[in-house]
């Protein structure tokens, strides 16, 4: 038995106005949920938007669930919430898309492993054959899928035929091709990048080699839902690492892998946990 | 008028139990109030201390404000709450005592004036004369009141005379002297003092040396409440700066200092904002 | 008498060939000196560029000087070195420019009281008078020259004309106007000015502004030497602190200027311990 | 052909004189060398210590090695020099020690196999069997030797037979045995250990228990070569994250866990790139 089978995050958003928590948390109180964790936050006190995560515990929920989502409904339309509950015993399954460099696969791959992510990784889909046998070695199913500028297309629907329905988050463990808009629309706020430069620094192609030109004294990496506007999307987490003078490109690289990892993996548990709230190109974080 | 006229913070610890942020929330909805920001925590899920910091907003509070005391403590009571509710427009009053370094004094005097300090500095207290005209400079009370052996409990006692019912919180800004029980007694986690290591390493004196005899590669800062256990009290805040070889003791105080006025800085700050709960010997801090 | 008071600082570049650090420690080592550090980079290990610093103790320097610089102007030459020798007891002069946020200029009054700062403040411009009081207090010369569009030119000249022949680096303390080609190029590489933000990211005004509406998780500061690009100059120094969605413009400004006022001061005295060697946009610093 | 196959690295002690560097760098300018990179350090500027790293290229150093360690003897004995030149060719070979948690040990496999570690891993040795499989995979020898009390020192015997001759740097990857002093005297400044808190602070058993009960706020991992005194030796790198009252032991752990690696796998590249030097109970590095 799962410590974890009778919690629940509730995730709201609405437009703020007095007395939001003492209803909700009402509401739990009197479905006889017992609140483990909660945190919120209000853009503007005056008139703002409100955001509100709540951890709880309730008991035989299984059987609760809908009866609970179907009565919160009834509270949350006159406030005008946009609302959903997760429940942790419903495990995440995750999509990781890779090419050849393979520092932030091993991560997630390694961490799977240890215990320190709450997810399964239900495939790995690579555009290059060479992690095959990595892959595997976890017993997760590796999907080659080439892409060239002619097969764009239809590498791409193979790659939704695979994921569709089976993953609820696809994560971009430096997968060197662009995401049409089409896939992303079918994963909105649900496909995480890890993009190598302290956005919106170095957006696009070499971030390194352009830290490396400019002369930084620190580099960074950013993991970030992806939008249609290249590097563009709503940033999650970001991480820097001091560098000088004698570190060359190859340097950069090396050092960057090792932020890049930590800060994709830090991005990627905080999605599973439902930690994060998008609002416009920002997000609210809940840690 | 100040746009912190109607703000209040509650703070409240009791043994963790089902229903008291709905109990709460809504007492507060009740009185016609609005949670501005609000955080919990809780040291165990099952059967541990439950702590809250709620700020919030209510017209007319200054009419109010006794009645929601007397209100709050009929639902306080059998939930078994510590509880105070601190109003954000009865500015809080600091005495500083200092002897020689200046630095975490000036960081104070500067944030006091470039409106980073919601407190007044009421009075500074030096057992040296060197300072008085820095402190005067801002319009401040200095008392010059030298310490002995032989004077210590005389002096102990003028300094209890100068601030007894004139100041909410006594700040140790590199004042290197000991406070005896019975000061602390009178001022229960309100004395913050300044260590110039990173704590629990290198109690005592001259920490930078002997940081330096070890060879550690990072030194630090640590603010805590300080009680009879030299340098063991509540941790508030610890930041760190790292150092190499090339360092001698005199680059460590160097470095130190930056190190120590930020975190010293902080530390008053948060008190100020009633955001520190301490519980046994550690502190619960809501930023 | 000084310690310094034999000390001299020799910074070398040249085209990278073999026997470069043995024909210029020879020469010292002829001469008498003592190399007390020595630190060199080179750009390319195949045929790139040389940089080299050397500090030296020297008996009777100020005998010596003329001597030394005579004497290894021949052996320089032939390597096609750029070099100087700076005297460490020759104090630096500098000019502080400020506008009216304080907390830059502070940090440097503060450091130079303490003893932090190697180089003497010779005045203060502001296009403001409201610091006058400050800086004066600190017996440093302050120059009021108001700048309007239309009073740019002669303000420029006047500030010249202070300057010129009198301080050996001017310095942009949170100075919100433009510098003119004209005056740059009476100070190569020897303008440091302080921008708020992680350059390259936000480039150009309101930096925080910017930040906060792209969403970043840490912000930062860059001390560069300034150029005719705006914003696009070496950059000597960078730093960061993370923030959250909590913090809005406001927060952002104020935890930015303890990031600013730390980077600027540490460019300014790595400047004037000369530890600086500029090429093509890019810096090398020796520490 | 390998790059580094005539590029040595030379490492002095010896007390501080004029002339050092000049006699150094003449000397290997006269045999041909280029010096690539050179760093220094005098531990006091008036009768310290003086620590020099010479990196440079000779051609046909294979050749050329015995010849030139034996004519630089003649230069060193005068100056009392303590010194070596270590061919970067020559590959150093690790035995990593590891009990049941396998994030340090991971880093060195994964960084062994991008490219990062500039050594041959030629053996692991575990107290336990658990990480066999892992270690195998990439195709390097593992040994399970178990310890008990009673067969502590058999088991030494045994661990010493597989590595003497073998190995030249021996690195306790979260091994939790203490090592004796009888083997630690094979290994002279050889034996790196990761501590898994900010030395000196929690010496000895669960570090991460004794944090969580002082309640700071900010953790760490220690890199040190082993002496006989526990936790008491040379400190090579440190390095520390912020943690809060959040954190629960078990979440110490895991974020201890990231900085454990990170902080281990630098101090093994240091060594394994000849930039540590030992003197006293201290390092001086040269990064």
């Amino acid at each position: 038995m799962n410590h974890l089978q009778n919690r629940a995050r509730m995730l709201i958003s609405c437009p703020d106005q007095p007395g939001i928590v003492a209803t909700v948390s009402r509401f739990l109180y009197e479905q006889g949920a017992n609140i483990v964790d909660s945190d919120q936050h209000t853009t503007d006190p005056s008139g703002g938007l409100f955001f509100m995560r709540i951890e709880f515990d309730l008991p035989k929920l299984e059987d609760a669930y809908e009866a609970l989502e179907r009565r919160f409904e009834e509270i949350a339309r006159p406030l005008q919430m946009s609302w959903r509950i997760a429940f942790a015993n419903r495990v995440k399954k995750i999509a990781i898309f890779v090419s050849k460099e393979d520092h932030c696969l091993l991560e997630l791959l390694w961490r799977k492993k240890s215990g320190e992510l709450g997810a399964d990784i239900a495939m790995v889909i690579s555009n290059h054959p060479d992690l095959r046998e990595t892959v595997e070695a976890y017993r997760i199913p590796f999907y080659h899928i080439p892409v060239t500028s002619d097969t764009k297309q239809e590498a791409e629907r193979q790659q939704l035929e695979l994921v569709k329905g089976q993953v609820d988050l696809v994560v971009l463990a430096r997968y060197m091709q662009i995401i049409s808009p089409h896939f992303i629309d079918q994963y909105p706020n649900s496909i995480i990048n890890i993009h190598h430069s302290f956005l919106p620094a170095f957006v696009g192609g070499n971030p390194y080699a352009q830290a490396y030109k400019r002369g930084v004294k620190i580099i960074g990496a950013t993991a970030h839902y992806i939008t249609e506007d290249l590097d563009a999307g709503p940033i999650i987490e970001q991480d820097v690492q001091r560098v000088n003078h004698k570190d060359q490109v190859e340097d950069l690289k090396r050092i960057g892998r090792h932020i890049e990892r930590t800060v994709f993996a830090k991005a990627v548990n905080w999605h599973v946990e439902d930690r994060i709230l998008v609002y416009g190109n920002k997000t609210v974080v809940f840690v």
